[in-house]
């Protein structure tokens, strides 16, 4: 039995499992955000031929099912099926627009003021040849000859004494010995004959395993320099689209080695081709430090993450072992350690440690805020006195997820929305400059901020449909806003994306008042305000106040970052000092359980709207809006 | 193609590999002391139906290979092979006569008055349940838990975190854990769900790796007692018969796996018959201690041991780390730790550290000896103060190897001989009281020492063939004395064997009488001579002595011990104070390489006499022969 797909070629179809399954083993990628527990929707696929059985159709249109479209993940084959895949149900794995730049990595590295120092060391030795006067076991010649270079007593794996005879005397007693820094001590991680490459050749990666993207930097560390970005899709995204679907994923379903193979593949084939394009050799790579949430984190060592879900969301362990690379999987040589920065707690992870560690609010006498906006949103508040945190619940729509034309800030999408006062049409910007073919997060912000300065939808994100423009279509659903439209083919903001986008802001800002209330403290105390994200490539700090999502300050106290989890990560990377740092940051950092508060739920609800029920909150956003509607009356 | 052995089994023959080899891959375990070079001639077989080539025929005799003999390790099949085994090319692995009782040890361990403490200590822990008050991450109430209980901050494995989740919850955060020290501190080696059996059912085992033979003790670790003894001949025997030809074996035969996997098999195979004999589940054995030569040790770890055969005789480590049994491949948890014995250089290994600790000489204000006669023979002179120690290859004839009828000291050993002053016929004890089928240590020293009493052979060792005794034969080979006759088997002793002999206690006696030098010492400065080896149940120390192997003192001054490296092995299983004690042991021998004297060679052909060319050195053994001699003639 076997699938035929769009393309022509053919797939072998296992009538015990779901299509969405068979798909998957076909090297087929389909979304499916539930996890395929047939509730979203996503992975549906249309069968032009062939017989199937499956028993849910409630959540898919009249019309999409006399289309043929069903529910991959209640699908079961009963014959060769000819089918096709909706672009909207293929994850697109062409690439991401990365945040970070060189110049600014390495004004951040250099602002520090701390020595480069990286995972490894290097020692090159000229044992003496044993002599009958000095007969000394090879351990204690060696042990000895790394004494006088100032390394005392490291540990040995079982491993290198196996092979230390022979690596001593290949080269005439003339080894190079890597050594790394632990918890426990110095360890020997490598012993090459001879006088190995200088470390000037030595590359380090920096990696952060978003929910939705990750991100390698390929680092020259002699230096300090970025060479290049890779980025792709966190491939988890096929069993579930935030952390929570992933943690059922990986319980209920035995999942966890899935999950942990899937990120661990995107991270060897990101590998595999910066080590292509830079004829980099096995051997070239030679540290890698990864940053994360503290789910991503635990699904990439594979320690089971189902206490993270439930209350008291208890981790494993917010410290982690170095680790050879061998051991995870990672395709390197298997000796080269892999550092995981430190979390703080189950919704508070390495990522976060990183910001913090990047803008260096652990250092800082006045009180700043980070606020990091991914699939979750954290938030922390404080200076090198004392550093409070939490998290909320954010949803990936800032990242493009659940949006009818959401997409990340990758080649194609809207990034910028401008409507005119004078016609109410939108004027977009697109990465790439080519035809969009979605919007991402600061296109949406954008949207929205407009929509409701224009008046086109109220204060509660519900259309005036009274106001007769074209480009506001109704369809079953509801009213939508066109932004782009060729053909049949639109992209639009529905009323539905509106909700979505006022929960996210709702849950970030709620978070945010609450957080400030159990420190007792205003957003007037704090002098400046850290954004990271993946928005874009900018974020319009104007249109995120006036849509109520960040506080009603002084535009100049904002400063975003994008992606500040793969800084922290390439920081900790080139300094032992700053790898010191950010456990300290781990240690220091009091989370506090939003959901424990009783308030949290009046602040979220009173965010339901635009851009809050507290007007007076958002008193330029009232202005504006208050002028602006004047003029378009 | 096929070998068919004597009992009619057949076993597949490749004509690609000698007979000797198809003979091992077959289960049929030769003796071939040589290492299969061709030099001793010991691992002939009789071809009775066949063809085969070879070219090695120099070292079988002409009545022999008319007889159809031939060596095994130099003969190819080129059809079918009908064979015969003689018993003398057979590695008999019906058991070994172990030393040591239970009482013993016990008044050993408990005269050393320090407290039972093995490898591994186990907390058991009611962790409290986490609430959103005290939500810390599981590896910090793990730690938070163990601290309370005295131990702060252990070592966890990677394989310990990845398990910790499932294992704390399982029985409810009831949790057993097990701890072991370390060169770099505690470390946590298991974590069991729930109370786990209590201590008291734990068992330890310590072993001995002699060249010859291995020797396991199963303790229970609760009280120290010894349960059983379980020993087999090393197997590494068939690939040579002293260290220095399986150094060669394992590095120019690239054998070390197949001298590694053979004594493995012989510890799992002894470990396997404990366990059923005591029907002792899988978790019962807690711990393993192994003491051995220094060869041994790297062979049994895997460690190459080349340099050590070569000036200036190096080792790869003389101390080594814990290790998990599954990592050496021993068959029980695979997480049970492996502690080895520290060793002092090439050839003062683990054993000699093992025997000083069980006489306990590093703590006593008296000077003594210590005197370890294996196949090679290791002497340590000192006391609490210092301690020098030397290595002289006395071959393996004390052990039975090497001679005519020679055999380990096991039932059927001829181990006492007393010749009749008045009919100068020999009168036998055996081991088991049956037939006797050869002669052990004890009874060779016996024999020599008797026969040379009364006049049979001269101080050179020489027959005297003119005596006209019925039981001196004459053969092609020269003058055998006759022990024990059955029609045409009998069980002598040759000359050639009197020189192997004569050459072994030379080498021990000349080593004592340099190390003596070294320091400025003569024998009267010694206040005890503790000795160790497998001779056998007994040694007669005056007969020792009669033929020059120990030296003309006090015979009270004298202590036999037994096998005292299996003794070392048990007080390190019990005490980690003992453990302690054998490193410092270990670093404190300082190690004489007999070789680099030049006066050696001196003293060797000196001590190639009865008892010895300076008689004066003597005196009680010229006094009995004298007047023995004339109560004969």
């Amino acid at each position: 039995m076997q699938i035929i797909l769009p393309s022509g070629k053919t797939i072998k179809a296992d009538p015990r499992v779901t299509l969405l399954e068979n798909l998957k083993n076909g090297g087929v990628n389909i979304i499916a955000p539930c996890g395929g527990d047939g509730v979203c929707g996503r992975c549906k696929v249309i069968v032009k031929e062939g017989k199937y059985r499956t028993r849910l159709k409630d959540i898919l249109s009249e019309k999409e099912i006399l289309e043929g479209y069903t529910a991959a993940c209640h699908t079961y084959p009963e014959s060769d099926l000819k089918i096709e895949i909706p672009a909207s149900s293929l994850l697109n794995v062409d690439g991401v627009i990365a945040t970070g730049r060189a110049e600014d990595l390495e004004n951040i590295f250099n602002s520090l003021d701390v020595p480069i120092s990286p995972l490894t060391t290097k020692a090159y030795l000229e044992l003496p040849v044993p002599t009958l006067t000095d007969n000394i076991s090879d351990m204690e010649r060696l042990k000895r000859g790394l004494a006088e270079m100032g390394f005392r007593n490291p540990n040995f794996s079982f491993r290198l004494i196996r092979e230390l005879a022979r690596n001593l005397r290949q080269e005439d007693w003339h080894v190079t010995v890597t050594l790394m820094d632990t918890e426990y001590g110095k360890e020997v991680i490598r012993i090459s004959p001879g006088k190995a490459d200088k470390i000037m050749d030595d590359y380090g990666l920096a990696i952060d395993i978003g929910t939705t993207t990750v991100i390698v930097y390929l680092i020259y560390l002699a230096t300090g320099r970025l060479v290049d970005i890779a980025s792709t899709y966190n491939h988890q995204i096929i069993y579930g689209e935030d952390v929570i679907s992933r943690i059922v994923y990986a319980t209920e379903h035995g999942g966890l080695r899935d999950l942990k193979e899937a990120v661990i593949d995107d991270i060897n084939s990101l590998i595999e081709s910066l080590k292509g394009k830079y004829r980099l050799s096995d051997r070239a790579i030679e540290s890698i430090v990864i940053a994360g949430n503290t789910t991503m984190m635990q699904l990439f060592l594979g320690f089971d993450p189902a206490s993270i879900r439930k209350e008291p969301y208890v981790t494993t362990t917010n410290r982690f072992p170095i680790a050879g690379a061998g051991r995870i999987g990672i395709k390197v040589m298997p000796d080269v350690p892999v550092y995981t920065l430190p979390c703080a707690a189950g919704y508070v992870g390495g990522d976060i440690v990183s910001g913090v560690l990047a803008t260096k609010i652990h250092e800082k006498q006045e009180l700043c805020a980070f606020i990091d906006v991914g699939t979750n949103g954290e938030i922390v508040i404080g200076n090198a006195e004392w550093m409070v945190a939490a998290a909320c619940s954010a949803g990936p729509c800032f990242e493009g997820g659940g949006l009818k034309n959401g997409m990340r800030a990758t080649e194609g999408a809207i990034d910028s929305v401008k409507i005119n006062p004078a016609t109410l049409e939108p004027e977009i910007t697109v990465i790439g400059e080519g035809v969009p073919s979605g919007i991402c997060g600061s296109g949406v912000i954008d949207t929205i901020s407009e929509m409701f300065l224009k008046g086109i939808i109220s204060p509660k994100g519900k259309f005036s449909t009274d106001l007769g423009l074209n480009h506001i279509h109704l369809t079953d659903a509801g009213p939508e806003f066109i932004l782009y439209q060729t053909g049949d083919d639109a992209i639009s903001i529905t009323e539905s994306d509106i909700d979505n986008i006022l929960r996210a802001k709702a849950a970030i800002y709620a978070g945010f008042m609450i957080l400030l209330k159990e420190v007792g403290l205003t957003f007037d105390d704090i002098s400046t305000f850290y954004i990271a994200g993946g928005f874009g490539r900018y974020l319009n700090i104007e249109k995120a106040i006036t849509i109520g999502m960040f506080p009603d300050q002084p535009r100049e106290k904002f400063k975003y970052l994008g992606n500040t989890s793969v800084t922290g990560a390439y920081l900790c990377l080139l300094s032992e000092n700053l790898r010191k740092q950010a456990e300290d940051i781990a240690d220091k950092l009091t989370v506090i359980e939003l959901s424990v508060s009783g308030h949290f739920m009046d602040e979220y609800i009173a965010g339901l709207f635009l851009p809050h029920t507290n007007l007076s909150a958002f008193p330029t956003v009232a202005g504006s809006r208050g002028i602006i509607l004047e003029s378009t009356l």
